[in-house]
């Protein structure tokens, strides 16, 4: 998977990624045309299927609304990466099946890089600066999840 | 006054302005260096003195720090323009002497675009687009508070 990089800082709370004001949506598709709405008023517009948001610190704080996972979902992005992830966010994104990926080099990506990551190694390659990093991989019981859909649709292919 | 607007949408916090671990940076110069950084890493680097804020309605909710005025007076940005502004912010940012227009249109203007203001009159001339907004301009009394500094300049002023 390769694409832009969308950069953020530290303590990106679910109020930045998807405004308050729309919890009354509730397909990601529909959420994902405001995600970033107020601090990125440009990002649902011109985010391209296979993008990847980078963040510092402690992505997804504040209130622990699955309508962030979810919006994000629904723009089509492959991954988020950040040095940390607030407990619950993480949590609710890879049980509606957003992959997530652990890198303590996040500060040396910036902004429209484009990256290249492999969710099963944890292997990032930034082509714009010729640097590679080594993310945390997902356990595998948890890539299996996010490789399913999300937590529900894992659970029907096991009953099935 | 022109420069490039730096384009926000609806509800922009206070945390997002300045985030919260850098209350204990009390210049405008240390706090701009940190302005925006969650959520437009890039700003602190690239703004460039002239530059305009543009957001929609509430720009300034959340908490009532005065630093997140003082960080955008650091930052060398002429003013800040939007539908609406928190009402505690709108007062600091006047003590502190930060510009601040109320205009409706601001969702016509986008990132990157060139705009220049004038202060005085509330005309906002956009450049990029070949449009022109009308602001509400301060109150006589307000713009004099603005043009002095802030309130403490303007009260020695006064006293002198």
């Amino acid at each position: 998977m390769k694409g832009r990089a969308w950069k953020f800082g530290n303590d990106i709370d679910t109020d930045a990624i998807i405004p308050g004001r729309y919890l009354i949506l509730n397909t990601s598709e529909d959420l994902a045309k405001h995600a970033f709405e107020g601090v990125r008023p440009e990002f649902a517009k011109e985010v391209k299927k296979g993008d990847i948001v980078v963040a510092e610190s402690n992505f997804g704080c504040g209130s622990s609304r699955e309508h962030a996972p979810l919006a994000l979902k629904g723009t089509g992005i492959s991954c988020v990466i950040a040095k940390s992830f607030a407990r619950i966010f993480f949590r609710n994104a890879i049980n509606i099946g957003v992959p997530l990926l652990e890198c303590p080099d996040t500060h040396l990506i910036e902004d429209k890089d484009v990256i290249e990551v492999d969710i099963s190694t944890g292997i990032i390659k930034n082509h714009t600066k010729n640097e590679q990093y080594q993310a945390t991989p997902l356990p595998d019981f948890v890539r299996e999840i996010v490789d399913a859909g999300g937590l529900i649709e894992y659970t029907r292919k096991l009953i099935a």
